[in-house]
């Protein structure tokens, strides 16, 4: 049994093309009905403002497959400590022994996740963009924004978050980091109007984007619901769009957007998932004036692709120590 | 964060009466409705009739709490390797952080299981018996009649199992370690007339034991059921018993035998839980000729009892290496 630590785990993985492969060729498999991926175990320690959840997918054929445990406990930073932890054990798929314990503390959720963000985008933005918004401001802002340069180049970015001083910290970073003007805006609704591409990035409990803020052509990622209770998305705004998307149609249904948007009445009329989308099999943009949505809610089969991806790489390099 | 491995945690934990009253503890928190406990998580991995679960419970006021990963690969003997296998991990329930891996291969979940078996032959069983059967030649057929010796005497024991090897292996063996008289069964129907007290330990998809065959004052402990579609006992033998008992309605009416009872339309009028009976909020047997049933599913509760156990007593003996 090997194990990797999020030093190593650093090293090896990052937010490159080849990690974007991994994930787009997960996205594929599970949509193609190749991936067997359980509804999320997910326990509320409401006492402590914390939850944990556990994901985890068989892909046919691959030889290995992971389970992820990620607790999030929101009010670690007063503790000086991060709100995201957990780790992935990885597994022989034939005999379902560990092969590799990867104690990332969340480094590989926040990889896959943004490489998520940036399928999202390739499959669906329009190919020419000039602004991007970004709503938050925190890690998964950071990411996201940064994953995107892999699909789409842009010319501006602007932030908008609740805390001002989170913003211009943003704004201040990611300008450097990005290597476009970075702006900070004040009003959702004008970072709205005033964007190509959105990547809604919060844990937000209300909607952030209402239905006519939306322009033609637009395209909106919302990446931060995958609690039944979080939404960033007004359900309308799923109705309206002429292309409506999410990672897993169970999932959305049931922690993403879709949730919401289904109880309010206002479900899209067709859903159809990335990979579905990613392979060719399911039209998404038809038009350069489609408003085109995509929920991503995580899913164990980003997990799985990621872990043996990052296993692969640190026994090809040496990387790891050996445990009984 | 700690690292201990199954040859330290069975240096420390073993089927005594201290574990058995961690375990006691644990079942009367869940039925107290203390103990958040989300549904088992439960993936198959059919081309290699593999399945893995994963379990887990936060007792609150309780300052850390376990995820328990167990895959059974039931091919693996064919290897040459153990079916079971899998790790806990233990959380800091105000923080979500990492406090040990115990890399204990199954060996916790076998004593947990075993402990229940105790437990409920304890609350439930006449006081005095003089002959058991156990239905099952495997791993829990040895430590649940092992983890009987802590609660009750007997006199004799009788095995039955489908392969005459196994029985064969189990009756040399066990004679051994319990220091009675081990006789092996070619007829259930036989051992169930002429057992004072009946563990079933098998992962049969058909009933085990017949209504008519169960003889006024027995109990029986049914422990091998843990997935939909396992079933040792006839739907009808719940529903005639004197008193069911279950580790958790919940998981029951999914995983266990009452799941077959209400299919078939058997389900006992009155369900209670081996917790509230232990903490005496509901009766259990009220006379000697009660016909008594025990059904345990498993629990998360178990676990993350038995690992805090596990933890603490290796931090007071120094065990266990501590990585990053």
């Amino acid at each position: 049994m090997k194990i990797l630590t999020r030093a190593e785990l650093e090293q090896i993985v990052k937010l490159d093309t080849d990690a974007l492969s991994v994930i787009r060729e997960g996205f594929v498999a599970l949509s193609a009905g190749h991936v067997s991926m359980p509804p999320v175990l997910s326990m509320a320690i409401a006492e402590y403002n914390g939850e944990v959840d556990v994901k985890t997918a068989y892909i046919k054929g691959v030889s290995k497959f992971a389970i992820k445990v990620s607790p999030g406990f929101f009010d670690n930073p007063k503790l000086g400590l991060p709100s995201l932890n957990g780790l992935m054990i990885l597994f022989s798929s034939q005999t379902g022994l560990i092969e590799a314990l990867l104690l990332d503390k969340g480094y590989l959720t926040e990889i896959r996740t943004a490489l998520a963000g940036a399928l999202a985008a390739e499959n669906l933005a329009n190919p020419e963009i000039k602004t991007v918004g970004i709503i938050g401001a925190g890690a998964q802002a950071r990411l996201q924004a940064q994953a995107l340069k892999l699909v789409r180049k842009f010319e501006s970015l602007q932030v908008w978050s609740p805390v001002p001083e989170e913003t211009e910290k943003y704004r201040n970073e990611m300008e450097v980091a990005l290597g476009v003007p970075v702006s900070a805006q004040t009003e959702r609704r004008t970072l709205v109007e005033t964007s190509d591409l959105i990547v809604t990035t919060t844990p937000s409990h209300m909607p952030l984007v209402e239905v006519d803020w939306v322009r033609p052509g637009t395209h909106i990622t919302a990446m931060g619901s995958d609690q039944a209770e979080k939404n960033e998305l007004a359900p309308e705004l799923l109705q309206k769009a002429d292309c409506f998307v999410c990672d897993s149609v169970s999932q959305s249904e049931s922690l993403g957007e879709l949730h919401h948007a289904k109880v309010a009445g206002m479900a899209p009329e067709t859903v159809a998932e990335l990979g579905s989308v990613i392979s060719g099999n399911i039209k998404g943009r038809q038009d350069e004036n489609d408003i085109t949505i995509c929920d991503l809610t995580g899913t164990g089969v980003q997990d799985t692709a990621i872990a043996v991806y990052a296993f692969e790489k640190a026994v090809g390099l040496g990387l790891g120590n050996n445990i009984e």
